[in-house]
């Protein structure tokens, strides 16, 4: 249901945490790389088929002139995700998160923070389960245990600085 | 089926184009202003209810220190997209893009372009669009209209510079 | 009589400084983990009971899309310093800066530098010293170690540098 | 009470709105001009006097490398507010905040928004009414004024987009 | 034997003066619109035939999240000159410029400065007369005539102030 | 035909990737530091002698106020290539990206990425194949090859995350 | 005694700032226009031959990739001053910042701030002054009058805001 | 004849470089260290007496919201030049180039670049250069001796690079 592709092999260890979060999830993917400047024939077959292989959600990283998640969303009624990765010889991640949130007026792209396919995961399944109750509940679930962790980082720090506000 | 709320009533001309374009697939929208700041309590309730009163989408748009999108999201499992506004004093709009755009991973919030309601209106669509095939059809026919604006616009320039590709 | 909370455990060592410094002018503090976005409740929780706790001063760090200082201070009479963080997956800091300074007119967060948890102890102790004689004394006594300490420095340079200006 | 200073005249328009605010809740402020680079002797002698002569807070405001705050705050005690002011051959600001905001450590400035004076003098107040009920009370007033001008807008615009949240 | 092109009609002030430096050196062009994000396909079709329609170089100019300039490139084997726009509600420009210059390694793009659409026709120019000394010299005499402009106007200013440099 | 110059030898490991890739291609090149600070005479000399030594064209990188692709451009009418390189105690690379992009109507400089020396040759190679079939056929090969490595590292990840696209 | 150079008439407005306070202190200047990359041949003239003209300190201004100062730097001993100058397509002002700030480590430029020409006018005669007791005095009385011009601007506001500082 | 002064001990290391070239010409200097922060009165005091001790120029440097330079230039007729060091908690150096270069009318300081000490060391030879042959002269052979080192290195790279222009 959720189609993740990225610009290059480097991209994979950023990307993979969207991968992992929708397996957590149990939500369907497919992982690939598809390369908006070495490979535009594939990019274009790929967001032409997104629909009827059954996507419902693509999420697209790229690093520097980032423009895989734009054209992908060019060629295709879906929602497009687009995550700036911060790759060697960026300058500092500017030019990636610049090429992929100022899309011009008709063909939006949906941006996440800089490195943030682990956001871009969550996004997914919101955008999935906005039309699916299990997968909302997974993410109530989810969003709790993230409560949930922090009250327990609380109950660390409480050793250490005893007096304060949890008592 | 759409929450458009806004920072401040300033922020209207802007988030309007939202508003028009979702009237113009006729996707039933609710407008509003709910400022993070200045009515927390009234933010969080609007957040936790979204779901419950039918929302499947909800865009935010906030200026400066823009934190309305991202406490939104805080507070639902719906899908929020965040529109950057450019407000007086802002430092040419980089505190409201990263106010929205650098949100920690757990919470996403699908920025668009600065200013960029338009393109918020269209990604709420998208969204919608995923699981709707009657909304993904106006979408495509979205698409092809701005194809054919471009097409027009190549014709009148045949005429100033006629020496050209579209012979 | 101060309140220091941060977004994340990860903002302990940063936000440790500013505890440590009220701990040697031997002012209360206590200290914890209340997350904006994972944990809205608990915020909103923490902010409209601080003043009746008895804070007088709330010292909130957070990084990336920094929500939490100018949340709380939505949420409270109490001022409120605000520490921008320099978190993994940051833009540098700008994320955290911006998302911390540029607050909407009426809602002030006092901002201080980058990682600057220690300027923001000693800012919570100047508040306090501004309507009690014996904290002012110690500010004081604090400040003249300061230059102490830079005298002291000239005199190393000096035995490096013997043609100088302290000779 | 309040001390409101600015490098240059041409803060002023900018600087009277913490001068109004403070006016608004009746808080005695006394407000000049100081300027750090072409009065050095007045600044150390206005910052070195400030606390005997009853102040308890200094709002300063200043453009481009905004020297002002900082240096005030390296001669007394009492709790230093930084304006950074968007003057004309600014680079869009980014000198004057920088400059206040990323003091060295040991001498705090809580720095508010480009061109927030407003802010500076609700910050102010705060600093005070952290030790003093009725300013306090006021305060919160102010932030429920702020609240009903929200409110007041969402009947606005419910005219205008009469399909939404607030029915 | 230039192809210029650009992403929207309001490009075209700013592109018109690369064709007029071409046309004054009488070397033939082509002017047109294509949008990478509106019309994919145009523009794959574009680059594709643009080296067996006889052109030698592609001018592609375009603004915000600029990705026409790199797209072309990566679907031909011409030297593409991309051309920064700075459009509405552009961040200052940065969109563009970072869009377009930090293309990824293997696809290059001749990036001129913001709005340097005359630099863009010179430097098809250089490049076209880099093989054709007809063109070199008439690239020369240009060069000659702006170092006779500023000599003029170094008569301009002798008069008003007459005691320098060129007596 | 291609001449590679930099401001430094500390710019030599960057720079030798434009002249690896020529080499690749079996284009000759001359490759030498050039100071445009330090040896201006040496700058003018090599820029006014390069169309008669038989270049057509140049690639020059430098770093910080990088002046020596600007001021060679303006010493010749061949093609000059800039490459921005990110030396030590630059600001992020901001200043050799800028020094080198925003040149002045008149003198074009062919920017390319931050430390984009690959880039570089690649384009100078473009310039050359744009007059010459051969060169052409050499970069089509590459492009294919920049395609086919992209295939095989979708083979790899096909092995990790088996259920996707290319099956 | 002091050389006032800009890369094009359109900078006169600002640069003429600097004559007129040379003119103020009777320091003899000459001023022209010299352009680095449309004049090379005539900027190295200009350089060169300064120190044997009798120049003592040059100011050199200019906008965008802004070589001048530090091309002219590098053909003399004589201490130069750079200003950046915000010319129109300048990215706010950066370029010309950086291209003139950043110099490599042996060609130092003396930059003043964006359009600082006054301060570069000032900056010669304090260099001249340095050797000079006549020009350093008139220097003290300029000082002297900066303060006087603030004093009395203590004394307009003093009737606005009567409550203040200076009773 | 030269003051070299820091923020801290911490920017020695940088700062040594201004004091050994001055060395290397054999020009007088002392050395040490000054915070306009945390030692007020003492920079005051400096740059008060800097003339009548015998100095001719100040080089200042200071990292972070560096109010050094500017600060002892409003307390002089000398020249000062400012150094802005990349401090800890820095955001990547802007905050302290900004804090020096963009001093307001009135008050100058020469700016270089970032870490800039040699080139300070270099800029306050050359301003005591402008009135003393004998300065002149040493600058010149370190202008040349720059060449020299550039020229070596020419035929190291010859070695590796044999077919290149310097045959």
């Amino acid at each position: 249901m959720v189609g993740i592709i990225m610009g290059s092999q480097s991209d994979l260890p950023i990307m993979e945490q969207a991968a992992n979060f929708l397996k957590s999830l149990e939500i369907p993917y497919e992982l690939t790389v598809v390369s908006a400047h070495r490979t535009p024939e594939r990019m274009f077959d790929y967001a032409k088929t997104a629909q009827e292989r059954g996507l419902k959600v693509i999420i697209a990283g790229a690093g520097g002139a980032a423009h895989l998640p734009g054209m992908v969303a060019s060629c295709t009624t879906l929602p497009v995700i687009g995550v700036p990765i911060l790759s060697s010889n960026s300058i500092d991640g500017w030019d990636s998160v610049l090429s992929i949130l100022q899309m011009p007026g008709g063909i939006p792209v949906a941006t996440v923070a800089l490195n943030g396919a682990l956001n871009a995961g969550i996004l997914a399944a919101k955008i999935l389960g906005s039309g699916n109750e299990e997968v909302a509940e997974k993410l109530q679930q989810y969003q709790d245990s993230l409560k949930d962790k922090v009250l327990r980082t609380v109950d660390d720090i409480k050793n250490q600085h005893p007096n304060h506000f949890d008592k």
